[in-house]
């Protein structure tokens, strides 16, 4: 009667999902200065001061028909020239407007991506850890998801298992650095050789292998020394896929954008299946004001000094309480060792502390669970000593 | 190498963005002022006052985090339950915010839709004349689009032809009142008999067909006797697709609704499956701060007396000229017969006359065109002469 599988899409609440709806119970019950919530990836500092003054100033400056009306549907060209050129002197890659393509969010720029590459039969792989909804993205454009291991230590990719999985079925490999669930951030030795092997690779199949880059969490990184390689400067077939949710605090505003690299093979073609599948999956363009918004705040930040600030406190406290814990250059989760080798009964053993947190099985990393640390500093400070009672109790 | 399907999508421009462009050149070559394009469904008036301040009040009062934060994918609560008892007031018909999902406007209110409902094989109906991504969307979720005529007088259903059509695979009929490209209304007995047939063949199958009914141009209505009937009032097993472009003039902030009876077979099933489509086509959310502007504007409309202006205008001297054309209740749009047979060459011809508008193959209906009045009226006053001028080379 209806669609059988986007029924047990849109019915199987996340674990996410119910480790929030635990939360808010249990806080009604004890008081929610007594329940430590760290499973949601929501920005917990606002937006820059500029986001504001751009909307006020863009409805008092802007005639209604012009700023709330269509833009083109790859987006207003001037958003798209401002962002490119931005683009361009940041990261030292030539880019132009037409290269890009406004998208309503990171989600957005996957879904579209995907869609635009995929037939049916071709195959994704992705790293784990890896954000769930990758799985119902890429499986929903048509193609087969390979989750390969990473390594055990760093998090980061095993080129070994990379090299194995590689085959002329596989469209695209997927990356997310800085990486949700872990932080871990790819340094350019790692950019380095992924590109040097997709290039090899495409080389031989004698088509692309597809390099897809999911970086809402880009400017998110700590320390003088954390750098973000450009995956443009190491390889031509890139689709970068971005969102302005993390960086500007405004996830719910729908609005990141598609950097298609002028250099892949055949720019133009997958440009244009960029918008073909926006248009067929119901997009039209990306929120109009936003779009503006977007052009004008491109390179702000939220203040970070707060995530750097928790990131340092609950680093330096749970490796000291004897917990393993993968150092997070980025993003705002750690990833830290069960310290039993099922997390599941780890995380209950946890909720007894009123320690909430989510089981990296959940992200494709059993032995694993993730810390959210986009919360305010206080809850963390509150929390340590209730962690150190946990790390007591499994004698670590 | 890329998906096929989705780069002819993107790649072939539309009749519609041809001709914009085409009066681009021919404005830099003769002036903006002696070319008349009549081809576009833009809104023309600005959004009701109530928008812009509704968007400063929210930026000045709500914090950022809360503003600009994801809501549920389903939406913001308080903004369904709002949106939902003034339906429930409009329109005499029982609907809970639980029925209500939130989208990025009329297009992904369809796409979510039909993904919710369609499995592969499924067939949809719709009447011709009809919006032309219809086709996109219902074939992009893996249906069959069947396209029957109107009455050729009135561009109503042709309820013998529907008859026929019906059959055990059609998942929905996809209705659009008022309609684009033609203006016309369904009138409560339309909507009757529509939804009395769908009754029966639901009985005789065993399973609903399904109406889902575009909304978009709900508001845009200008005769005291003109109504628009809510669908759920006469049928269970209705899917409304709403969107506030057109209603509100914000086309480009992407915001409208889902509607989900709650009488409907399975209602919280296809609600779910609605959830998920969201998810799987990659939505997340509507954006966040215009759910607010949505709920705090529902029912408003910018100022249609231009557009009353520019319909009684045109139509009343369109018909003196001689031409033929269908009565619009509503929306912007004015389906006119063309002068012969071709309606290409009929178009070609008014060109000449530096009057551009849209063949009605491109909604389906061979030997008509779609004028659309949402332009300034000076503009309407300053082509009469022209279309004048176009009926007496016709013999009219």
């Amino acid at each position: 009667m209806f669609n059988e599988k986007m029924y047990a899409l849109g019915s199987k609440r996340s674990t996410i999902r119910e480790i929030f709806e635990y939360a808010k119970t249990r806080s009604a019950e004890i008081g929610a200065d007594k329940v430590f919530d760290f499973s949601i990836g929501n920005p917990s500092v606002p937006a820059p001061d500029a986001v504001n003054e751009e909307i006020v100033r863009q409805v008092n400056q802007t005639p209604s028909v012009v700023l709330h009306g269509y833009t083109s549907a790859q987006g207003d060209k001037g958003v798209r020239d401002t962002i490119a050129a931005n683009y361009t002197r940041r990261f030292g890659v030539a880019l132009s407007g037409d290269d890009l393509y406004m998208t309503c969010g990171a989600a957005a720029s996957l879904t579209v991506s995907l869609h635009a590459l995929i037939n049916d039969g071709d195959e994704v792989i992705v790293f784990a850890p890896f954000f769930p909804e990758y799985r119902v993205f890429v499986e929903n454009a048509g193609a087969k998801l390979t989750v390969l291991q990473s390594d055990e230590k760093t998090l980061l990719p095993d080129f070994n298992a990379l090299e194995k999985a590689l085959n002329p079925k596989v469209k695209a490999v997927l990356i997310n650095s800085p990486n949700n669930p872990s932080g871990v951030v790819y340094d350019e030795k790692t950019m380095q050789t992924l590109c040097d092997m997709l290039k090899a690779k495409s080389n031989e199949y004698g088509k692309p292998v597809f390099l897809i880059s999911d970086e809402p969490y880009r400017e998110l990184i700590y320390d003088e020394t954390t750098k973000v390689p450009c995956p443009m400067a190491y390889y031509d077939n890139v689709l970068v896929c971005y969102s302005y949710s993390k960086s500007l605090s405004l996830p719910g505003e729908r609005i990141g954008y598609i950097a298609v690299c002028p250099k892949a093979e055949n720019a133009k073609a997958i440009y244009a299946a960029v918008c073909g599948a926006g248009r067929a999956l119901g997009f039209v363009c990306a929120p109009a004001l936003f779009q503006r918004v977007a052009a004008a705040c491109d390179g702000m930040t939220a203040d970070l000094s707060v995530y750097k600030r928790n990131r340092d406190l609950l680093y330096n406290a749970l490796t000291s309480y004897g917990f393993t814990c993968v150092y997070p250059d980025g993003a705002f989760y750690l990833f830290m060792k069960a310290a039993e080798e099922d997390a599941k009964a780890f995380c209950e053993r946890a909720k007894k502390y009123e320690l909430l947190f989510v089981n990296g099985a959940d992200f494709g990393c059993a032995g694993w669970v993730r810390i959210a640390y986009c919360v305010q500093t206080e809850q963390i400070e509150r929390a340590l000593p209730l962690f150190k009672q946990l790390a007591e109790e499994y004698g670590l």
